[in-house]
């Protein structure tokens, strides 16, 4: 997804800077942190990231699945995995977003015939607003979604369409999203 | 979504038998019973009908949204409508169907240019594949998405679907599936 993500930013014109998942020492110098990384590898980057993420846009795409079972979530069934990283970022600005989308279809650009959309949630509207047109401007649609409650729906849809991908959907299709 | 769905159903061959929400005294005569209702009128029906149901396919269709907030699902976070039908119906097969798709996009078959899919949960795999059956012999897609504990989800994307389709989605729209 990380690669996926970064082509369609920079497909936009947004400047990327790629911190390596093991790396625990660099210097977090963009506004819009898209943390590209497995559910279980947050809490290790709030440790350790923590105090220089204030301010900034943090984007988690996780799907919180209990891959063993692929039968729920590991998160409590009222809450998410964006509203753990916002109680434990609490001066950073929170989105849900690109855990609804196949990382194929971002980089196609389409989800068989409709263009993709990438789901955004979160409480700043600003926050949102930048992301989205981060991601127009790269060729793909983005829709808010709504405040960052919404990230509860927005992983259910995420871990829905990866138990049907396991069996009766391609990793190239899922939900496609028409207006 | 009643007559989009009985209208679906008799295309493909089914004999359908419409029974009124206010009629109390039927005979329930169907193999399959869709239950055409918004969420709270589910209670009245187990009161009424409960003995006749025994045996039976019951279809649940509700997004049990608090419609007055357009914020919430009003059935407790680690359940489903469908769950609780489950439990007051011991004795029938509950399946979640058809509350991820749009009335008009069960008429037209079509969510813009992807066939029309409706996403059905269940743990008896029988009772969902005669579900399934009926659905596809009147034109539209069906997948199995799993035990009823999914209803969960689909109660997610349901809830989610409205409030896009609120303002960012039209009703004719709303998630297409590609396989």
């Amino acid at each position: 997804m990380g690669s996926a993500i970064a082509g369609l930013l920079s497909a936009g014109g947004a400047d990327i800077e790629h911190i390596g998942s093991t790396d625990t020492t660099a210097t977090v110098t963009g506004d819009i942190v898209i943390l590209a990384v497995p559910y279980p590898a947050l809490a290790g980057i709030v440790g350790t990231y923590g105090p220089q993420l204030a301010g900034k846009t943090m984007v988690d795409i996780t799907n919180p699945l209990d891959f063993e079972t692929f039968d729920s979530l590991t998160v409590p069934a009222d809450s998410s995995a964006a509203a753990e990283l916002a109680e434990a970022l609490p001066s950073s600005k929170v989105l849900k977003a690109f855990n609804t989308t196949f990382a194929a279809t971002l980089g196609a650009k389409t989800v068989g015939p409709n263009k993709t959309t990438v789901l955004i949630a979160g409480d700043d509207a600003d926050a949102k607003s930048e992301l989205a047109m981060a991601i127009s401007a790269g060729g793909v649609d983005a829709i808010d979604a709504g405040n960052l409650s919404r990230a509860r729906e927005l992983e259910a849809v995420g871990f829905l369409q990866l138990t049907l991908g396991s069996e009766k959907v391609r990793w190239t299709g899922g939900f496609g999203i028409v207006r």
